[in-house]
Parts: structure tokens; C-alpha cells; sequence
């Protein structure tokens, strides 16, 4: 028996047949992400339904010498959930493990398994009539386990903060195979080093999160829903002023789209339709919302529409009246990532810069793309509100998909090296994955990767949890 | 010249004159807390006055194998910026960074550095026309510094969240004088394990925080204020409930008194009056705000307040008219501690459990309370929209404060204890400093200590960043 098939003996042991993936055709759908962007081969898919399980699983692998890579919905863009090529890795799959534990509308906490599913979470929170205000594009399938372990954002960070902002307790099998409780349901605990901090962010890299208590909200009752078009980013970062100031912290979504970004969607989406008669460089989609019903939101927004029309700040805009509306605007701006695929390869980066760095930022980044690639189409959209920009690329028009995508790695450096003069981070909201492992080197300062490296050695010297991301060499 | 003298001259060389205190008279205000339940003796006091200052004073220390303890405005409750016995530690002062380095309206951040008081971040970011929200009783002197150190809560974490929630950079002087510059602006950054975090709460056994990028949020521009008479804890946990029902995230302070907490200020209180008639066993003060001018808060509240009667919820309320009447309500919230002095020893406890488990809690821990000193009074008062309470106790009117203090940490072992069966935690937002080091143990399961100490090891080998603090014994 060779040391693959007794690990996959004691794994069967452990987790039963049903936890147990071996077959080739079976493993594949674990094997590769959804894009087809990331994939390697695993010695085996194992889907413990328990956190006991789960240690047993960490374990025997780390008896065996087996690298753990622990994986949820498998929707991230940064290859952080898939196995190396080697075919010796374990993928350790938590979407058995999908049980909301509890739920305390008083205390206003959800206790919840890693593998459930974001959605579900958030249709729990609003059955009880409050929010769970983590919203993103995936949030159909991609899991509360890999939200925490990125530290997902999305599209109402702006007023809730990002996922390590919602979260008060966790539960984590560490490298060693012991289960550490962290799953305290508590608003103020001071009592030492708040560990639940290393393990959100992380990537499955120093521990597997089993569960979690998040935080509940208020439900949301009203909402107003406006797309405006705009002659640049510096218009749009104007408007956050002014309608911060005459809606308060009833701003709770602001999203920027370039003009190439809403002609994708313009072009392939079913039934977009362009609000304006006329084109603009840019657009915003801007949303109030409140926890009261009949809030007067509209008018509010009006008001401060008003106002940026007044400082010629804005060109067109449009309030939309009832949820169809609301939905066709969403879909504009929800659109763009799949719209893109229809014109070759995507070349994708997430960057944040300090919101009032935006203009030059773009500015200075769009040049220099420019000059790398005459007539690359820059697809620049995202959550400005949070600073955090989706710079994503497509080729000139006409010219051939592999050339672009040989110069990947090029232009991914003209726009993180963009970042540098204005404190800004390679990754806002996707994580480092495998991809940015590789080069955060060049971005961070070397004492801060010292630290890292000490804090993974610490919790896992033998480097087998999910090895070769955030970190390259961790030793 | 003695070991001691040669570390002076080495200091002073580094921070200069101005930067050094060895005068015993100079020196005794930092070597007792304000309250005077904590103190100690120093070798020196030493008062960098600039990052590098900080970083050089530590690597002296540490070349000498003397402990730093560091310290802000000393309004700590649990000793944590007290220097030992042994005269052998360096109290490293942080009250003259005191520079606003940055104010970026439009990011909605401040840059300060860690001797900045607390009171003074406020004024300038009101300045600004915008609000930082941290506020507690001791703001007029606490730093910024020491409100990251003890991860400092407050009467505004019910909508703002902790001092970590307010926090996206730090600069820090780790424990072998290396600075780790993390000073930044960013609402999404992505790229590996948040550091920062570690830091937060952690006491300054970590290293010394030098300067914070912390986030403002739109100004507060309307407020509405009631003080309300209840039966019962279990009363006031329904009205936060229709409160939150009715006013959603409008609410923003909740806040509980008992009526011997109430009775203290009455008694000691100047101008303190009693709302009411009629003595009421339960009080709460609540607070909704909102950023637009002018948003009928009153009737809001009001409207909430109908509901509670109609539920009989509430026994008697009043919602303050002007500012004046706002004051004196919450000058009967703010002067408790205050009052409780003149009523013999305090003896001070800060507890958190999940908000559903309040009424609970308190009926168990006052039983067991009673049954251990028959006439004690009880002062339980604090933050309950967060679960957070001070059950703080006076002795029985009339009986000796030596008797009492010598019983204080039997009492505490009650009010801990009592925590136990509510997943809750003994040290809400005053950390654990020295008073709590020595008994964490008992209540945290010996994992999570081990992880801890394993980090504290890995930062600070020599344990000499402020030892004694947080972990008892580091190795």
C-alpha cells in the first residue's frame, strides 16, 4: 500500500464514505476554480461534516507530511483555494459543514458553519428581520469560510465594514489538530491578544475556520438607487463629499464605472440599456438606504443630485423609481466582470489607494497602460467609496488573445507599482492567493514580511497548511 | 557609575534634557495611577518626543536588559501603565508625541501621533466638520496611545464599534527598536495577516504604538435623549429591542443604571436631581443621533417610548428638552464612579455577556452577591447595549473598609465566576493590566493562553516590553 492510499484509508476512517472524494472524475469540480484560471491535482478531496472531523482530517495529514488546502465555494480570483501540481496535497472542502448553529436576534449574533453559504446567511439574518450586510457577486455560492479567510468586502463595506469587521467570535482547527473556541458572541472583550484577527485574512494559512459568530444589523426599510454620469474620477470624488454631507451615514453604496466598463455590458449583457442618450466618461451608482420605512430617501437624493448639478460636478443623472429600475442599474454595474470575458482574456487587479488619491491615481495609471499598450481598453470600476479599484484589462480590439496575455505580468506591474506613491495595497478585497504570493515581496516592507513569516512559522512550522500562499517561503 | 546611571546618560543623550525625569519629586506622577490603586517605582522616566526617540530609548533598554513600560494619560483601571517595585523598570512616557500629523477630509482620516489626548482628536475632527467617535469618561486626559493599548470602548461602540474598529494604520516601536511603519489610510487592504491587530489591546506588551491612522465618520447633527424607569434588567433588554425596532441605527446610546448607582449620585452629585417621583429599581439613558439637522429624533423617540408603556416595558420616562437637561441626565450616568467614592472602598468589575443573558446574569451574580455580604450595594451600571457592565460594589453602610477591601478578591471571584456559564469575559474595555494578569488563567481555556504566550514570545524573547502585563508568566 503506498503512502497515498493508507492516507485515503485513515481519511476514510475519519470522515466516512461520504467525506471522501478519490475518484478522478469526482475530485475534478475541486480541482480547478471557477474561472478555469487556477487548478492543480490533490492525492484527495476530504469534506468532514464536523469540526471534529476536520481535526482528525488536519491530523492525519499532518502525520502523513500531507499538505492541507482547506476550501469553500471556490470563487476566488487569486487561486488561493487550489492545490499545487503536485498531486501529494489534500483539498479539505467545508461545504458539508453548513449549519447555522444559532441565531440571537437580542444579542443580534449568527452562529454559523464555515461552509454555508453567504446567501443563506444573509436570508437567515432577514427572516428574523435584521442584516447580514456582507454583499458581494458571488454570494450565491462563495462561503462564510472563505469570506473570512479573505476578508471579503463587496459592495457595502462603505457603511459595514469589511467581513473581519463583522465578526466577534471564531472556531479554528490549528495546524496541530487541536480545535481552538473562539466563538464568544461578545462586543467588548479585552483579555488579551485578539487571535481571531490572524486567522481572518489569513487564507487557510494558519488554521482551518470551522465557524463563526458575525454580527447582525437592523434591517434596511427604505432605499434610493441613482446612476450618474460624471466628466471624471475627480467629479466622483466630489459627489462622495457632497453626499456625505447632506445624506450622512445614509450613504451606504457608492460604485465608480469608466465608460469602457458599462460599453461591455452595453454590448453583451442581456437587456442593458444605457440610462443616458448621451456618453460619459464615467458613472457612478449611488445608494442611500435607512432603517426606517418611507425614510424620504428620494428626495434626498434629489437634493444632493441637486447640488452636484449646481457645482457642475455631475453631467446626467437618474433617481430610479421602483425595484425594476433599481435592478437594471445594479445589473449596469454587476454586469462588467462577466461582460468582459466576452472580449478575450481579463486581466484582473484590485487596488486601494486613500479615496483622495483616486484622480491622480487613475490619471497616472491610465497613462502609463496607455503607453504600454496602445489601445488597451482599461475596464476601471469599483468600490470608490472604500477607495478600492477593480483595474481590470482587455486587449486592444482585433489584436491576438495569447500576446496580451504574455504581457500579464507587465501590466499587472504598471498598476500595482501606480500604487506605491500613495500607500496603497495590490490587494483590496481578492487576498494574495497564489498569484500575488509571488510578488508581495516587492510591495510590502521586508520587516513586515519578517513578521509574517514569524507569526506562520509560529503557528505552523511544518508549512502545511495551505503552502505556497500569502507567503512564498515562509521559513 | 552604576548600571542605572549609565542607562540615564545613554538615555538622556538619546531624548535629551527635556526628555528625561530622575528627580523623584518629577517622577512620582508617573509612578502612580490616578486613581492611586497602582504604583510603583522607575529607574527613570523618559519622554521621547519623536518616533525615532521611542525607537532609540527602547533598543538602550534593551542593550541594559531594563523592562519599558510604556504609558499615555495614566487613567487606566487595571495598572497597566504602572511600573514594578523593583526600580529597575523605565516608565517610557508617550505625552509629547501630541502632533496631529494628518487630517484628509475627504478619506475621512486623522493621522495622530500616540500622546495626542483623546479629547483633541475629537475637536479637530468636529473642526473638520466631521466626528470621531470614541468617547468615555476620561477623555480630557486618556492619550490615543492608551485607548489603542487597552483597546478602549466607550458610549459610542453601539454604532462606531472599539477603538480596533476605529483603526486602519499604526506605527510601531517593536520590542527590538526596529519601527514597523503601518500607518496606513486604507479601508481594504488585503495582503497578508493584519498586524496591526496584535497590537491593539495588547497593552504595550507587544511594543511601543507611536502613531495611528484612525477614521471619522460624517458629523452628528441631530440628538434626542430620554431617561427611562424600568422593572428590571430583563426591561431593559425589551427596550432595546423596540427601540432598535423603531428607530434603527438612529439608536446610538444605551446606557443602564441601577437605582443604587443612581442613588449615589443623588446623594454626592452637586445639582444631581432625580427625574422622577417615584424610586424606580432600574434606569436607562437612551440616545439616538442622527447626520442630518432637523431629523425628528424627539418624536422617534417618543413614538418608541408609547410602544414601551403600552408593553409595560417602561415605568416613567422623560425625553430632555436642550441641551442643559441632556447634561444633567447623562451628568447622572457620567458622576456614578465619582459618587461611589464617597461611599467607602470601590471595588471595580467590567464584565461582558451576550445582551439576551443580562437579565440572567445579574439576577444570579446580586444573589450570590447578597449571599456572601448581606448589605452590599451594588452599583451595576454601563454600556448593556453591548452587554457591558460595571458591577461595582460599596460595603454595607456602616461596617469597616479594611473588612471590605480584604475581602475584594473573593468578590471578584463572584462576579467572574458568574460570567462563566454565559461564555462571557472578565475584562470588557479595561484590559487586564496587572490586577487581571494574575487570574486570566482561570479563565481562559489553556489553549488559547498557550497561543498567546506563543506570541508574546515571538515578538518580545526577552520579555521586557512592559512585563508583567496581560500574560503573568510569558515563557
Amino acid at each position: 500500500m503506498t503512502a497515498v492510499h493508507d492516507l485515503q484509508a485513515r481519511l476514510r476512517d475519519a470522515v466516512g464514505d461520504a467525506g471522501l472524494i478519490t475518484d478522478a472524475g469526482q475530485m475534478s469540480g475541486y480541482l480547478t476554480d471557477w474561472r478555469d484560471a487556477y487548478g492543480g491535482r490533490a492525492a484527495t478531496v476530504v469534506r468532514p461534516a464536523t469540526t471534529e472531523e476536520v481535526a482528525a482530517v488536519v491530523r492525519l495529514c499532518r502525520e502523513a507530511g500531507a499538505a492541507v488546502v482547506p476550501q469553500g465555494g471556490n470563487t476566488g480570483l487569486c487561486g488561493g483555494s487550489m492545490p499545487d501540481a503536485s498531486g501529494r496535497q489534500v483539498v479539505l472542502s467545508l461545504t458539508r459543514m453548513r449549519r447555522i448553529r444559532a441565531l440571537d436576534p437580542v444579542n443580534q449574533t449568527i452562529t454559523v458553519e464555515a461552509g454555508v453559504v453567504l446567501q443563506r446567511v444573509q436570508e437567515a439574518a432577514a427572516a428574523a428581520g435584521r442584516l447580514f450586510p456582507l454583499s458581494l457577486g458571488a454570494e450565491g455560492s462563495a462561503t462564510i469560510g472563505g469570506n473570512l479567510a479573505t476578508n471579503a468586502g463587496g459592495t457595502g463595506v462603505l457603511r459595514y465594514g469589511t467581513m473581519r469587521d463583522l465578526t466577534l467570535g471564531l472556531e479554528v482547527v490549528l495546524p496541530d489538530g487541536r480545535i481552538w473556541n473562539g466563538l464568544r458572541g461578545l462586543r467588548k472583550d479585552n483579555t488579551g491578544y485578539d487571535l481571531k484577527q490572524l486567522f481572518i485574512g489569513a487564507e487557510g494559512t494558519l488554521g482551518v475556520i470551522t465557524a463563526a459568530v458575525l454580527k447582525l444589523y437592523p434591517a434596511v426599510r427604505s432605499r434610493a438607487t441613482a446612476w450618474v454620469a460624471l466628466p471624471s474620477p475627480q467629479a466622483a470624488v466630489d459627489l462622495i463629499g457632497i453626499v456625505s454631507e447632506l445624506c450622512g451615514d445614509r450613504l451606504t453604496g457608492f460604485e465608480i464605472m469608466s465608460r469602457q466598463s458599462v460599453d461591455f455590458v452595453l454590448r453583451h449583457g442581456a437587456g442593458a440599456r444605457d440610462p443616458f442618450a448621451a456618453v460619459h466618461p464615467w458613472y457612478v451608482l449611488v445608494e442611500l438606504s435607512d432603517t426606517l420605512p418611507d425614510a424620504g430617501l428620494d428626495g434626498l437624493l434629489e437634493t444632493a443630485l441637486a447640488e452636484a448639478f449646481d457645482r457642475d460636478v455631475a453631467a446626467d443623472a437618474v433617481v430610479a423609481s421602483g425595484s425594476a429600475q433599481v435592478a437594471t442599474l445594479w445589473a449596469l454595474r454587476e454586469g462588467i466582470s462577466e461582460a468582459q470575458n466576452f472580449e478575450g482574456p481579463s486581466l484582473k487587479h484590485d487596488v486601494t489607494v486613500p479615496i483622495s488619491s483616486i484622480p491622480t491615481f487613475v490619471e497616472q495609471t491610465d497613462r502609463a497602460l496607455r503607453a504600454a499598450v496602445p489601445g488597451i481598453r482599461i475596464v476601471a470600476y469599483g468600490h470608490i467609496g472604500d477607495g478600492n479599484l477593480h483595474y481590470n484589462l482587455s486587449k486592444p480590439p482585433g489584436s491576438s488573445d495569447d500576446a496580451f496575455r504574455a504581457r500579464a505580468d507587465e501590466l499587472a506591474r504598471i498598476v500595482y507599482d501606480s500604487t506605491r506613491g500613495f500607500d496603497g495595497s495590490i490587494s483590496a478585497e481578492h487576498g494574495l492567493g497564489q498569484s500575488k504570493a509571488a510578488i508581495i515581496g516587492d510591495y510590502k516592507d521586508g520587516y513586515e514580511l519578517e513578521l509574517m513569516r514569524g507569526v506562520k512559522q509560529l503557528f505552523d512550522p511544518g508549512n502545511l497548511m495551505n503552502p505556497g500562499k500569502v507567503l512564498l517561503s515562509p521559513g
